[in-house]
């Protein structure tokens, strides 16, 4: 902590180093006893140039002696292929979601030497074209393009100029490529959380909004249900907004179903309904159990008791969907790639 | 929608443009009618070249028409001048916050002309060290280092070889920029939400683990009592684990307290007494007023009242980092610069 250094903002303060200066290709290249050219050509691995193996490792040895940092856009420009993915997320400040995509796909980018261009849009247009155009620019290798709940997008037409895959969203009729959850494997998931337990009338509060998640969860359920041979009974599908509002106020209906378990469209109206069944005088899960969705962070571990649910991948969409976007894993040709949603069981049912 | 695209990850795909293959400089200069030279000198904005206004005005009409993008990293190598700020954040995708803080950096880092590199660590040394070389080979013009709530840190040394704002986090008696919420400013507006109610016996749930959030909260709750002509009472003051657990926990000594109103360290510990202020048959604001801190996303419009609570500046964090590391705006030369912390009234006082 002894080294003196500028304060921000200094002129040359990016040029700032232990040495007082940065440590150049001149400077490897006398340490080593070779040219400067030779010391280009080992740094940028210049397969083409003939270099012995003894002056390689010399310069080897002298950039890690001196802590010589390569220039990897210089790099990037003589290989003529980009080492950045460009990331677009649309909600990166309102929800830990779009954080969970940056994550895994940044933990993916990495291990194939790719660094994440990360822009937040919060829904903009013009942020979003600002976005992309800033990416083309930076020669990516391709965008996600990725949202923070999953639905149905119409990709910007910048995008077609880059490869792109779409993250927790996807094209209708279209065979651009994108990773989304498996809606139906976590709704059947989230019912047999409930299944299992004992419970054969079990309610499902869906949500007022049309989306995938509206249409894949009820299937699951109904799946769930059928399996275990109990008749689907349209009467117990509720339908509430989906935050805790919702679920609060939905309350009074689901008591008339007298069921001992619900499967709440996600956790947020899980938590109103926690409000709501408390003012009843009710205990979860003695009274009626709950099963939530998504695992949201700082609700479903936290609620009294702690929320059983299923999990919503958003590390692992981010992550396959690099892996799509280098070819790595391929989505299926009709429709996305579906990721699983992993049950979370607590103390609510 | 009815361009064809290649899938992601074909070889070529980077090159996939409308056209087949992307728009050159030397499209550009046919169309315009000038050389590739005379292009790349309006491109690049080279200002020691002597162009005519007509010539230079077709190379900006074929470069729209044809939809030309310049190659921002070769600009980058031939002005001589980054335009990267890069921002390492240690908890992305566990809390909003971090998202916060990056969506106001990259909202000022654009208003300059300067694209983010984001890099996530989730706290890892290893990522954290992987992340800084990333950026010091990508010569960004300086490093914001973010930690998703208020502490003390030992910059990686790494960080020294460029210009670096700490941004919600600050070193010891170091000179090092740094931005962080006015704690103090912050604790005493909460109180003051309570004061401003009338209630005059009101209690503090403090942090049990200590922090700049432990002192300097408890330090503006102590202001606003004075001020409001109120002894302040140690009794007063308890402690609790931050987060909802700690407050649901701490219910019964504070009712033994008899106040008319609370501040609670954050609005997760508010969340936790709200649930055991129910369990006694208490509401929230008749029986007692309740005043949070953090404004957390998905928590605190939601509860059971909506919390009246003071908001963490996490967007203005991240952008007053940017004008620091630029010079825009100048951090104090002794200790950090201090970012105000409003307050949000809402239904539970």
């Amino acid at each position: 902590m002894t080294t003196k250094r500028k304060r921000a903002g200094s002129a040359d303060g990016a040029e700032s180093g232990h040495s007082g200066h940065p440590v150049t290709m001149r400077d490897v290249a006398e340490a080593a006893g070779v040219s400067v050219a030779t010391v280009s050509n080992v740094v940028n691995d210049k397969k083409s140039a003939r270099i012995g193996a003894d002056a390689r490792q010399r310069v080897h040895d002298a950039v890690s002696d001196l802590g010589y940092r390569p220039n990897a856009l210089a790099k990037t420009l003589s290989s003529g292929s980009s080492k950045f993915i460009g990331l677009v997320a649309d909600a990166i400040a309102t929800t830990p979601f779009a954080g969970q995509i940056i994550h895994g796909a940044q933990d993916e980018a990495w291990k194939h030497g790719f660094v994440l261009l990360v822009a937040n849009t919060e829904g903009d247009p013009a942020a979003e074209e600002a976005a992309i155009a800033m990416m083309l620019e930076h020669k990516v290798r391709g965008v996600l393009y990725s949202t923070w709940f999953h639905r149905a997008v119409v990709p910007p037409e910048a995008l077609r100029e880059t490869d792109f895959v779409l993250v927790d969203c996807f094209e209708a009729n279209s065979v651009a490529p994108a990773v989304v959850p498996d809606e139906v494997q976590g709704g059947y998931t989230a019912t047999k959380l409930l299944l299992d337990a004992g419970h054969r009338r079990i309610a499902f509060i869906n949500t007022t909004s049309s989306s995938p998640a509206q249409t894949g969860r009820l299937e699951g359920y109904h799946r769930a249900l059928v399996e275990a041979g109990i008749e689907f009974d349209p009467a117990l599908v509720l339908e509430a907004h989906p935050d805790q509002e919702g679920g609060y106020a939905v309350t009074a209906q689901l008591l008339q179903l007298n069921v001992a378990g619900v499967f709440c469209h996600n956790d947020r109206v899980a938590m109103g309904l926690y409000d709501g069944l408390r003012e009843h005088g009710l205990t979860i899960p003695r009274d009626i159990a709950i099963a939530g969705f998504d695992n949201q962070e700082v609700i479903a571990a936290h609620l009294r008791p702690p929320l059983s649910t299923v999990a919503l991948p958003h590390y692992e969409l981010g992550a396959a969907g690099v892996r799509v976007l280098l070819g790595i894993d391929s989505a299926p040709t009709a429709g996305p790639l579906l990721v699983a949603c992993p049950p979370v069981p607590r103390a609510s049912i």
